[in-house]
């Protein structure tokens, strides 16, 4: 029996959601005669007159190596708590029941929304009212728990690395300390992994509050060994351990992290305080998030997104697809978005990271 | 107390080879003290005169980012079944025993043998002999039981990747059929996945042998849906199913099949005569190996490193580490190499593929 | 006064044809609101019923990364020599009235054609049959006189470069001879440039017939010199000296040179038997032909496609568009078609190859 | 007769300064068996006691794709102007002649100086004390007189434009303009030429003082035409046109520009100002430095070592080696370092863009 379903792409864009998008169209109509609609910009484009398309074969040639999404995301946001301006001023107000007959009249008998911790909430909101949804997790930070990984965090460490790769090169013809702010508000895995593909002599999590003589300390151990110059990798969301001074970032946050490299800014100007050494900051920002998928985020796309309509066709709603171990499995979404995956400070992984050498500023007892 | 420990690295090169060194001197130095000998050309190194040089920080400088094995790999063979000259003939000859003595007469007290099926064959054999042995997996085509998955094969599938993401312009403009082949002998995970990800429209594997119907189904098929052009990845060992035309390989075999593209030459011809397209071949042989490698494979890598000197401080001979979904671990050695790791053709991971319109060649029923 | 032109892309695809068809919408478009009609296939698509479509400012969006030509390339071949089939026999047959007809039912005014020596040899012709032409040089193998380069060589030394960077590390860990068959039937401009930026030891170019003594002698000379490994590049169309052993490659003319490494395969051979050193053959085939093109080649085809633009405003036929120094000119079809360009062996270029310690097979005078 | 060299790299590290080194040992050892001394950290290795190594050939060995310089660059400065401390206070002191006599004591006949304005500036004043320099011009802005270009900028353009395409994914999902700072303090060659192969849609430089309204004419006239995302470059040293509000980069300047994003954080703040679209702000920073040098750097690096070695066996000091069309050739040194070489906003290149439909912020005149 032929049925239509449609899928939306929420939240920060990633590497790996037009293999999600294409996944789905392929396997719903090679495999089953469906027919696909494809919702534009997140759950904005079911706000007001809807905004969609469908989505052919034609639609997603070509589409696998390419990143950002063809649907578009969303830039206004929740529609739980939707901005509204009236009489100059904003007020948030509660859309999911245009949203939900917005969707029905569209003809869909279910939903695929792909996102984040946020849109993920919205689609269990959705799903309370009516709106049959299937979800697929997606964080280029690794921070969401019910996966073992999702798309885009490998492409994300490969960018990162070859970046680190880059400014060993200056680094070292120079002697300078390079200070390199990396993605991670609230989990420390591009950092942690990039940093030790990268060979970074720091690393800084938001997972373990640092000690900047603990920091300062392993450039010096280094110079004494004859490295004249050290890698600091930061994740935007590390900070400093308690007792010592607090970044103040009202400004950055004021004008987006990126621009002002918080918190390298701070352990770098700290470094050249502290033991007067020439430091330099490079904040990666958004490259971080462009580019062409690895295979890793094609496949881990592409089979979430196959996934997906195995589970609307078994009218399992409400569940996320998850990666465990190699095998693609589903689980309730509510159970994903309760609680961060964060870095285990004292996990195998941290440990071989202390093992080859990196410091991770952990305090010093002294 | 200081200990001195040695490594070799045997079999074909594999990207991450340099991460295993790496990490092993810096944990065996940086966290103990140790001294470590790195052995030149895997076990031929102990053959005749020993050759080996003293491995330091400074041995292992910069070495993360770079494909290959700075300590070189056998080319000999196996000291178990050495060829010896003799009178214009040559024999195998057992030499062990002086392969025990060398390594005696070295002053280290474990080895550490990295490679594959065969390396760590000999190093269980040398085992027995009385020289305490750790093994480290190293496998390209992944194809070694008793690990999930070891360093280089993530490498190789990004190779891959890349190569098909060219080849699809080139095919595209040209409304031709590119048959691609890749590594996997016995194994066809490096062209399952990598076809995967580079959008491939046919994959052959060594463990479902194919039906040339099916293939030719598959691109007319394409083809009457408006796409000229189509992709087909081989890999090596793939082979036609039973009662189809069997391939002559005498020649290839003779001068490597790198050099004549055997399996992809003759489904390309096959291709051709039956239903009148054009193909084009391509071998993308040793590129496959070199090169820097991939963020996944220097982490895996250098945690092996780490792990294998841990089990040399707590005496742990005969083992081999091994990566289980994120976990480092270690299992014996003689579980590792007695059977293959091949593709399962009911996996998910090969319906997914199916899922997604790519045909694996799986005979017509008619 | 709005004027309709069009484009079509001739012989081997190439990075920088999709900058070139962008080029040309883009300015006739947005500077002159001219209309642009994209002709597919080549000359192809005005035999038989025209193939064409509109091509918009839509149409060429998000192009310029892309390899390959989304107009596609002729595959049949020259309409002044057509090959049509008549009871069963192929027979050549002159439509050029037929393509001057169709072309003229279009409603263009002039018609870009992109494409090497045999595209722009239909275009002269046609030129002469009352068709307004504008030519834009197309080479790969740089091997076109009449501009200092074309758009697709830079990319392909780019591709070959990092292949043999790939490649040292393997050659190096085996203590190999790789012999590396790249591009370049009547000129040795990739196998010379990326030689020289890929480390390459000896370099084989069909300028300069090759002598395998000498070739011997530098990989011996090396050894003796401590580097177990040497990097051999040939350019596809290289062989020897006469006098020396002529390659047999009737079989590989039949199935394709890149099947069959035919002159790197005989090198290898030669290399084998004369001085007992394991070698291993690769031939890097379409990959040097596919993907993203360079920066340098995205701008000059981009600037190319400008220039045409220019030259059809100016109504100046019969013009060919050519890079001269780092300035876009314009030189005569026929001054650019009647001889090839290629490497001097007496080129300030070649004696650099020879004084970083290339050698270049040049004959030994014993 | 055997000869003594020395050679030093000073200014800012780019990529290409290995391949200059190994192509001086290369051609020196090689072709004549001269003697090679590398002088570490610039010329700050001739001030005190002198530090530099012999360079053979092994100590070239396999740096041609690597960044940076293996012989490190200087960062205390220029010994015509040396920063001495004494009570406390820095005062600058003229080395020049203890820098002389360093040089003497080394036993070398002429000294290679690899560097830019500044580094050849010190080596004129230091040929006028009878130092016998020959020089190779550096500068990665590509704003160097004498040469046509020079090694690293290249390269920087290829990592630039990789930026972009990576940019274009995140800027097309999220519907916003991306405004990306990048190197190029004097002149925009970067800038432009990047931006033209990255699809930029502005691109600000020096040499073209921009007008804002200009370019947020430019973002709006794209949204209308339904491209709801732009792309912005500029060079870090673009600044807005008389008349207009000044930067104020005080803080900037303290802290190194690449920390605050100076002009592309003020571009991106007065876009959303003025026209209430959503902007994000990237600064490349210290990555368009690094890594593996691009093909046509490693072969221009070099040629230049070969020339210049070739420029001392024929004792002609005080010359610069200089690429000239496809000539490696020599000038003056002191004509070189005169002027800076600057984009001609009348130039073909700048209206090639402004065909393609760039806008380049020329003021508007209402």
């Amino acid at each position: 029996m032929s049925r239509t379903i449609a899928i939306l792409t929420g939240g920060g864009d990633c590497p790996g959601l037009n293999a999600v998008i294409r996944g789905v169209v392929r396997s719903a109509i090679l495999e089953r005669k469906w027919r696909v609609i494809g919702i534009e910009d997140g759950f904005d484009g079911l706000v007001g007159e809807p905004r969609w398309r469908e989505l052919t074969l034609d639609s997603v040639r070509g589409i696998l190596p390419r990143g950002g999404t063809i649907l578009g995301t969303s830039n206004r946001g929740n529609p739980l708590a939707y901005p509204v301006e009236e009489n100059g001023e904003t007020r948030l107000v509660d859309l999911s029941s245009e949203v939900v007959e917005n969707f029905k009249r569209l003809g869909a008998e279910a939903l695929i929304a792909v996102g984040g911790d946020g849109t993920l909430k919205i689609a269990l909101a959705l799903q309370e009212k009516g709106m049959p949804m299937v979800g697929i997790p997606k964080t280029i930070d690794n921070d969401l728990r019910g996966t073992d990984v999702t798309f885009g965090y490998n492409t994300a460490v490969g960018i990162v690395t070859e970046a680190l790769d880059r400014l060993h090169s200056t680094a070292e013809s120079h002697h300078r300390v390079m200070v390199v702010e990396v993605m991670g508000r609230d989990a420390g895995w591009i950092a942690l992994e990039s940093g030790i593909a990268g060979s970074a002599d720091v690393i800084l999590i938001p997972e373990i509050p640092f000690d900047l003589n603990s920091v300062c300390d392993a450039i010096q151990l280094r110079k004494s060994r004859g490295s004249k110059f050290s890698i600091v990798v930061a994740a935007e969301g590390a900070f400093p351990a308690e007792g010592q001074k607090v970044v103040q970032v009202t400004e950055a946050e004021n004008r987006g992290v990126e621009r002002l490299g918080g918190i390298a800014a701070y352990v770098a100007d700290e470094i050249t305080r502290r033991i007067q050494i020439e430091t330099r900051v490079v904040v990666l920002g958004h490259v971080q998030r462009g580019g062409t998928p690895s295979p890793f985020d094609r496949i881990l796309g592409s089979r979430f997104g196959v996934k997906a309509v195995d589970l609307i066709e078994k009218d399992r709603y409400g569940r996320m697809v998850s990666l465990q171990g190699r095998l693609i499995c589903d689980v309730d979404i509510v159970d994903a978005v309760d609680s961060l995956n964060r870095v285990d400070p004292d996990s195998g992984l941290v440990k071989s990271a202390e093992a080859l050498g990196i410091t991770l500023g952990r305090p010093i007892l002294r």
